[in-house]
Order: structure tokens, then sequence, then C-alpha cells
């Protein structure tokens, strides 16, 4: 951590905020420039809180060297994460393809989508039953029964499951859920999180829609912290002043993320431009980017979908970007 | 609901449209321009979902013409809500002020600032038990501790307290508070707005740093729906590309929610901008912008403060600020 | 275009906004919904102010249903365009690699980097003689002799040649160069726009960092409207709230502009993330996502770059990735 | 400026950097920490491009600690500025209002507008010749007529008079406008800075829609540069993901330049919000947040302006929001 003084500092402070950081147990390496003091603090900063120090009246701005999340760090870690789901897995080297309708509708729903699903070697089959919308007055999905329903279909398929987890009550629901999936508004929810985090399962972890990298890996640190490896990141689209799709998806993050983090990357397209036009495109480019798999809402019946109808693929649509998304990913694998 | 749909639709598909429209019991206008047709859905189309219908292969686009929030309506409650806490009211032309240390951190703490805030004529008394962090390492305030301090400071002051709740399992321990702070972070958990709703409690609902102003107010339906009218709307900074502050404070959302809806909406500079430096003169401008109040963050001791240190104004600050902004609240309302 | 009126529009200003729009040779559709009465105004509304309407008493809001842009919308030229450049070409179902050092600074280093350039088989060689940079104390390039080199290195090479040109005082020392590209500060400055349409020469325009596809679209239509059809738009980055990258890269607007517009559409990645490390991901990930081209910034001894020195690949990265492109283009031309 | 290096840094590259550094004058401070090692640049770094440094396999990052204006820079001239325009003065204490059309239309327009005007005892009255719109279709105003109606509806008035000027080739029809504005568009547009610094007329320079702080004080040192003293900066809005107003009118930066410069700033809400019925408010909350003055559109007739007409306030609201104005500024002064 670096302390950034202002030209001049009244002495009486600076000894008084030196003996405030040695009290910390750090060391300070003092350097003065021509017109600026800075110090720098030596030793483990992790617990200081930067607010404190930038509110002294000597300070003109105090900045972070070291990153503040550790178990997620990948200097700490240097070795790839490999999430493990049923008999899947995620990262390390291969890509895994995550799919199902936006929510659980019914039985035949979700058979006729787990078959396709499960024809295109897809790891993990996805729905909701707990489904969360902006109007109280929305949708609500199928609830405890959703599950169910979702459960069955991965193992008449073969296929371990995933589902959004909106609260902490909802965990009995998801006993027999393989995969949980933290929705982007509750990124920051860190109950939610620790308690995740203390059931030692897989956790997809959406980025919140104006999250910074370091905010993000700072949630993945909550889960990691409960003693849970076990975390997928997702980039799924950050709000910017784009109106022309439902959020921007950022791509840079995901070979941004690999250079600080083991954990592994996943990308959610329609999720992010809300529209299933723009999904085999979207889909292709986060395998070029380094994903280490993709978020696919497929529907067998897009038209009557009673959930995010617009985002998902028709079969056909589906079984293609899956294949180009492979293909794609053999590709940025292969020697130049 | 206006949808406007493809040049040269499929006739059959078409048909199907407006046959699955006019079965949701609304009728439709259609008007066939010289390039393209728009059907005007006309009835109560707050439960269509628009996705399901842009998901055509014949729609262009759809958009709404009615609000989806309903009871935040200023439309269908022209009158402004005035929202009672303890003898404190905000809302209805008075200027409310909200105060406090950003975290509760001792009884000689909460008694020597709720003094000063009672001198001031403060409106209600703020304070944090549960303090929430972006890292998992963080200081996490005193908890229920923290909350029975505040509560005893408010009495022993006279003044009604407010403070920040994280989650539902901490009901218990707000039984004597006043007022439930909804953080940003939280401003989507619509399991906490239900159950603060059923409460029946005043609530202060902040914006989340990248809500849209009707976000905002679909998480207040949100609570309005289970039978609380108590909702107080808090600006409190949103996520933009500006990296000298904090967040930043979009004060255009207080006349622009003025005209939309009848709650009362208020400001949180320094949680905004972060700064200290900054509060005065962004406070003021929120009172002329035409808040119905403002919270404040204040310390007797800043530099020691245990949580979000550089936000909080010293005592004299504190009081011209204040002051200022009263003024400003004046001025504004005075025939010009 | 569409205008919804308030509840209860007073008749007799009714009655003028009718007069005033018929007056315009537009025919009016009025559809009387339960709440709300809406306007279809049909003919051809490019030249309306949506201002001048929205700005009424009885007016809600105003609602554009035709794109304001038609010389670059594709519903009025389904066909991709192709920009030759020299004898390359832009657009129609290649891959254009444009590259070179971000600014020329010496004959040898053009020839260096113009035979590697070559030697990947690049379409263009690109340099700036006129560096623009944020501060009036940063280098400023080699001016017009910087033109010239570079000029010269595309003859030797047999490369047909790129600058950024700033200003029209400037056209006489681009004579001999082969495409114009605009800036993202200039993609707003519409004199100078009109003055390179006016050369019929191709140009490569970037989109603003804070603009709308069809901002970018309107741009572009300023020099379509010159008669100059050979129009490269180019994403660089826009500005969000990220500060992990210097501007984040939308690879959505590429599938998005090709549903709308004609144009060849390419991404320039370093410009936008400003880090070598992250140039190969997403120059892959820009060929998936459907770019027509790549911008490149290479040279052969980057430490000594005296302009955006870490955009720059090494001569080896370049080779891989201008591969890497390529391959993931054929890749998503293939049958599935 | 902080180099902060990768952990066990090559020593050989190590050396070279020093060596580099060094043969740029400047001396190194070397700090060891525990998990990295820091270097401190010492002496004037303001030409040393942090790309550079950057771009280096042993380097993490690099921080500037100096602010990279100078002449802009409140450290190095901590008095304000006062910007005198005819015998009006923006700066030092007073409240200046410059009003007017957004377009001039005609002589009696302008003569209605500019009794108005001088009748608030505004300072500087306004109105564009040249406009500017992102569509070639649009209206391009009056051109050099609109100019000389401006010009002697302010002899006429005795105002002084502003109009944004949009390239360099418009110099000679300005010859007689008191104030140049340079619009959000152009605030990067170098060569037109230059152009107008070498006048030493006054010059109200907008934020572009996407600029930081620093860069909009950076454009304002290409002016300064060119010994020009005479700019006053102007917050306009900036593009976030709101859509309910046109810009977001970021009224935190107006006591943040305070703290970093000693020019001027004011304010345009109504070019920010884009629709006047927000005007009023957000005009005094300017005012309380230490904006030196505002930009008012006004109009007798904004129905029939011919741009921006949804912007424009009629006269009896134009007069009212002076006051408010001015009363709040009064009373942001008093001693509390």
């Amino acid at each position: 951590m670096i302390v950034i003084l202002k030209p001049n500092p009244d002495q009486e402070q600076l000894d008084a905020l030196i003996r405030w950081i040695k009290g910390k147990g750090l060391d300070i390496d003092k350097s003065e420039g021509t017109s600026q003091t800075i110090l720098g603090l030596i030793g483990d900063t992790s617990k200081i809180d930067t607010d404190l120090i930038s509110a002294l009246d000597i300070v003109s701005s105090v900045r972070r060297v070291q990153e503040p999340y550790k178990k997620a760090n990948r200097n700490f870690h240097p070795a790839d994460t490999v999430v493990h789901v049923g008999n899947a897995c995620i990262g390390g080297g291969g890509f895994a393809v995550l799919a199902g309708p936006a929510c659980v509708e019914s039985k035949e729903q979700m058979e006729g989508i787990a078959a396709l699903v499960k024809e295109c070697d897809a790891a993990v089959l996805g729905g909701d039953g707990f489904v969360t919308r902006n109007s109280p007055y929305a949708y609500r999905g199928l609830q405890e029964e959703g599950i169910s329903l979702l459960v069955e279909a991965g193992k008449t398929a073969g296929l371990p499951v995933i589902s959004e987890i909106g609260h902490i009550s909802q965990l009995e629901a998801f006993k027999d859920v393989d995969m949980f999936a933290v929705g982007a508004r509750n990124m920051q929810n860190y109950e939610l999180l620790r308690a995740l985090g203390q059931t030692g399962k897989p956790i997809l972890l959406r980025r919140g829609r104006s999250a910074t990298a370091e905010e993000l890996l700072m949630s993945a640190e909550y889960i990691l912290n409960e003693g849970n490896p076990n975390v997928v990141l997702c980039e799924s689209g950050i709000r910017s002043f784009n109106t022309y799709t439902k959020y921007t998806l950022d791509l840079s993050i995901l070979p941004e993320l690999k250079l600080h983090t083991h954990l592994p990357v996943i990308a959610d397209p329609a999720e992010a431009c809300g529209h299933y036009e723009l999904v085999p495109a979207l889909a292709a480019a986060a395998a070029a980017a380094g994903a280490d798999g993709i978020l696919l809402d497929v529907h067998t019946d897009p038209m009557n979908a009673k959930s995010a109808a617009g985002q998902h693929l028709k079969p056909e649509t589906f079984k293609k970007t899956v294949a180009k998304c492979k293909a794609v990913h053999e590709c940025m694998k292969k020697e130049a």
C-alpha cells in the first residue's frame, strides 16, 4: 500500500500516522520526491482500511499495490482450478456447455430439452424453478416443483443440473441440485455467498451489472473463505450506455480474469444481450476469448417460453452454436 | 404497449400473434404505415412479457407505453406520501436530516454523536450494527450489540433510529429499530423487500449502483405490494466512468422521480462521493434539486472511525452543512 | 414515429399538433387506448425533430419507429458493401488485417514493420504521422515527414497505407495515403467527415467512446451523403466503469451492426484494452463475433515505441495472432 | 510516478529500466516490500509516457502521483481565475447567467429574447448560428447570418455574446463574437483548441460526454498553453446508463474541479437533461454545488424553436429560475 502525502504535511500529524501504521505491525519506506512524499507500507496490508488513511488531512491519496483477494489470487495459487459437477468438469482446458431453458415449465418441456442438451454433449443441464423478475406481478416459476422436474430430467438424461438460488430459505429445495447459480443481483449478497460456501457444492457466480473485476473476485473470496474452492465465475453483461442490447457483454474480462485468478470463467451471452439473434456470434467470441465454457438458453418452443423468451435459441441454432463454440475452442488450443 | 412489425410480415404468423394477444384479453389497434405496421395493444398490459413478443420472427421491437409500476405511480396516487418515523416525518414539504456514524462502535461514540445530531434538529439517528464490506476480511461491526447501542442512544436523545438490515435473519435484532435501511447491493433482493414490506415499518430503499429509475420504482413496488406504503427512496450514487468519486451522485433523478412517483426521495451524498470534502456542496445541491431530506455521516473522531472513515463530516462541518441544506430548502420553497 | 399523449390532452392543443403534423405532409393514425392516446405518424419522418414534439405540454413521449439513417441502412441496401483499398478489400466475406506501429518513427522502423506485415498477408499498412494525445506536452509525431515515410514503406512492400487524419488542413499531406482513419475523438467532427466524404477515398470511421450504434451510423451517413460509399466502421472500445482496461471492447456491436447496415465492420482490440497481453484473445474473439477484419499494433521494438508502447504486439505474437484470427474466421464460415 | 514491479523481476531488465529512467534526468527511490518492489521516480515526470514503462515485462503497473496538467492546476496557481467577457465577468464569487435560444432564427426572435435576458441581469447572450446535429439531414442554422443577428441583438441590448464554433474556418464569422463556446463533441478537437487559444478571447469549454475531470483539464491545458488564460469550464452532462434524461448532469465535478483548478466552472442543465421540466431544479442545484454561473436555454416561443425545442424555458420560468439560482448562490455565500 502506498500513501501519497499532500505537500508540506504537518509534522505532528505525520508522526501520528507513522505511529498508527507501525502499530498495525507494518514497516514503512519513506520516499521524498521533489514535490511529494510517499510512504510505502510493507507487510500484510489486506486488513488496513484505505478509507481510514485517506480521511487524514495530510494525505492526498492511498493506493493499494497488493490485490485484496488472497484465495482467488493466481499469484498464491498458480495452477488452474478445475470444478467438478457430477461427471462433468469446468476449467482445465476443456469447454463446458451449460444449457437449458430459462425456466422450468413442465415435465415434457424439461424432458425434450434435456434430451437435446445431452445429444450436444453438454456438461450440465440448467433451468430455474424460482424465477426472479423486476416486477412483483411477473411469473415466478414453478418454485419447488420446478426444481424437482429439473432434477428428474437431469437424472433421466444422465446430466448434472444447475439452478439459480435466490435465498437461503430455498436451500432445502436444492438438496439434489448439483450446482448453484448465483444471479447478478445477488453477487454481493454475502449472507447467501457464505451459506452456499458452507455447502461445499460447486457455485456459478455471476458478475453483478456494475461490478469491477476486483469486486467479482472479492465475492468469490467470500465463498472460498468458507472452505469451498468450487467457484466458477460468469460474465453475463455489464450495464453501459448501450441500449441496443439488454446489457453489454464484456469479453475483455475473460483474459483479464485469467491473469489474476485460477478460477474457471465462463460467459452467458444470451443473458447479456437479451436477444437470440446475437447469441451465436457472441458465444463463439467468448470461446475465442478464452472462456472455459458457455451458458446457453435453449427451448423447443421459444415462442411459448414463460420467461426470457427472446433469449432462447431454437434447437437447430443451439446445435450449430455448440458445434461452433467447440470448434473455435479447439482452434484456439492448437499450436499456431 | 406498441408492437412494431418487421416489413412484410408473414400473414400466418401475424394472425397467430393477433389471436395470442386477444387471448390475453386485450384489444388491438392496427396502424399501417408506409414502411411499417404497428399494433397498439389496448387494455392492461402490465402482465404481458415484452420478451415473449419481441422473440417472434415477425416483430421488430416492442415498446411499453404504460409504466409497469402501479402502486408507486403518481398517476394513480397524485398526493405526496408522507412517511412517519417516530415523531419525525419525511416528505410533505419539510426537510428531514438522517444522520449518524457509518457504524456503531461504542456507547460513548453513539451518545456523543446522538447529542450532536439532536442539537441540529435532525429527524432520525442512524448507525449500522451489521457492517457489510466487499471483503470477507473486513470489520463487520458490533452486530446485535451495535443495534442495541443505537436503540439506546436514540432513546436517550429522543430520536427515532435507522439501521441497515442485510438479511431476513437479522429481523429479530431490529425489533426496536424504527426504520430499516436497504443497501444499494440489496435493492433487488426481493425476498428481503417482501419480508420488510410485511413488517409495515418505514423503509429507506437505496437505489442500486446501476439501477434505472424504473427499476428502483419496481423494487419499491415489491414493498408497496405487501401493503406497506412507508417507502422513502434514496439516491446514493450510480456507477459511471468517473473515478474521482466513489460513485456518481445522480441528482437529476430527484426531480425525475418527483414527476413519476408520490414517494419521498432523499439523497446520500457521502455514500455517493466517498469523500467528506465534497459533501457540503453536494448536500446543498440535493436540497436545491428537491430532496425531501438528506443522509449525512457524522463522527466526533473521523480519523478513528471503524468504517467509511473518509465519508464522515466533523461536528462543525456537520452543523454548517445541515444549516445550509435547510436554508437552501427554504429558499426553494419561497415564491419567486 | 409514434407520439404518446398525456392523459386527457387539451383539445385545442391537440388540434394544433395534428394540423402541424399534417402541414409536414404526414398522415396520422390515431389510436385511443384505455388510458392513453397514441398518434402514429405515417410518411417520411426523417426530417421531423422529435424534440419539437416532445416539448409540447400534451405530449408524454415520442418514439421513432424508422431508423434515421438511410444510406447506411441495410433495409434499403441489402447487399454487403465491399471497400477496396489498393489491391486489398474489406468486407464481402474475407478477413482483412490492417497493421503497423501506432506512430511512424523512422525509415528503418517502417521498413522493418512493413516487411513483417507483408509477410503475414496483411491487407493494409498503418502508422500515424500526426499523433494526437490528451496532453499538449506529449510527442506529436513526425507530422508530414511521417506520412511520407509511411507511403514510401507501403510502396516498397506493395501494400496500401492508412493513417489517421486529425484536421482538414492535413489533407494535402495525405494525397498519397490510400485510406483515411478517423479517430474516436473525431467521430462527430462533421466538417472533417464531409471533407473526407468529398475525396471519395476509403475511410475507416472509429466509434466514439460513448457513441451509440445509431450515432455511429449517423456519422457514417455524413460521409455517404457526400457520395462516398467507401466507409469501414471500427469498434475500438467504449468508456465504461471498467478500469482494468483503457476502454471496454464492445464486441456485441459487431453482429448488431451487421443487422442494421451493409458497411464492413472491423475491431481494434489494442486501442480498446490498451494492453498487449489481452490483444490475442480479443482479436480472435472479434473474428468469431463476425468482424470483417482487425487492426493490430505491431512493433519490432515495442519498448522503444514512441507512442502507445503498451499496445504493441511483438513480431512473434503478431504472427500467431494473425494466424489465429484467420483460422477462427475460416472456422466461422464453414457449414456446421 | 510510481512503478510497481512484478515479483522477482529479471535483474538485467531491471538494470536496463533504471538506466533508462536515469537517462531521462530522474532520480529513483527503490522500496523493497515483502512481496513487491516499487520504484519512485523523483523529478519532472510530466513528459514520461506511462505506456512505455507499463509495456515492460517486469512491470506490473505504473501510477502517476503528480497531475499531468500544469497551467490549469490550482497547486501552481492558487487564486481563482476571473474571466472577463465584455463588461461581465465569470468566476471570482459572482454568479453569471449565460442565456439565449439554442439557435438563432430571426432578428425578431433574437431581439425579444435579448430584451428578456437583459431584464434578468444575465451576463452574456447566447445563440448558435452554426447548428450541429447528429443527422446530415437536420436543420443547420442560419450560419454566418445567424452570427450577425446575434451580434446585433447583443449590441442593442448591451450584452456580450457567445456562440458555438465548430470549425476553424468559421473564425472570420466570429470576429465580433465576445466568447467562443466549444461543444462537447469538440472537447478533444485539439486543432480547434489551439486556434481558439491563439485568439486570446474567452472560451467556454464543454466537457465531453465521457471525459474524465483530468481529460477536461488537459483540454483546457491546450488552450492555456497558447497563452490564453480565459477558459471557463462547463459541465453539460455525461453519458451514463440513464435513459430518462438525455445525458446525466454530473454536479459532483463542480466541487471536485474547484479543488484541482483555478478556472471558473459553470453548468448547463438543459443540455444535460434535455427536458425543460427538470431544468429549474437542476439549475438551482448547480448553484448550490458551487457553480460560478449557469447556461440556460430560453425562448419566447419554445414550441416553434428550430432546434432543441424541448430544452427551452418559457420566459416566466426563465425569470423564476434565474432568481432562484441567484438566491441559492447568495445563500451558499453567507456565513453559516
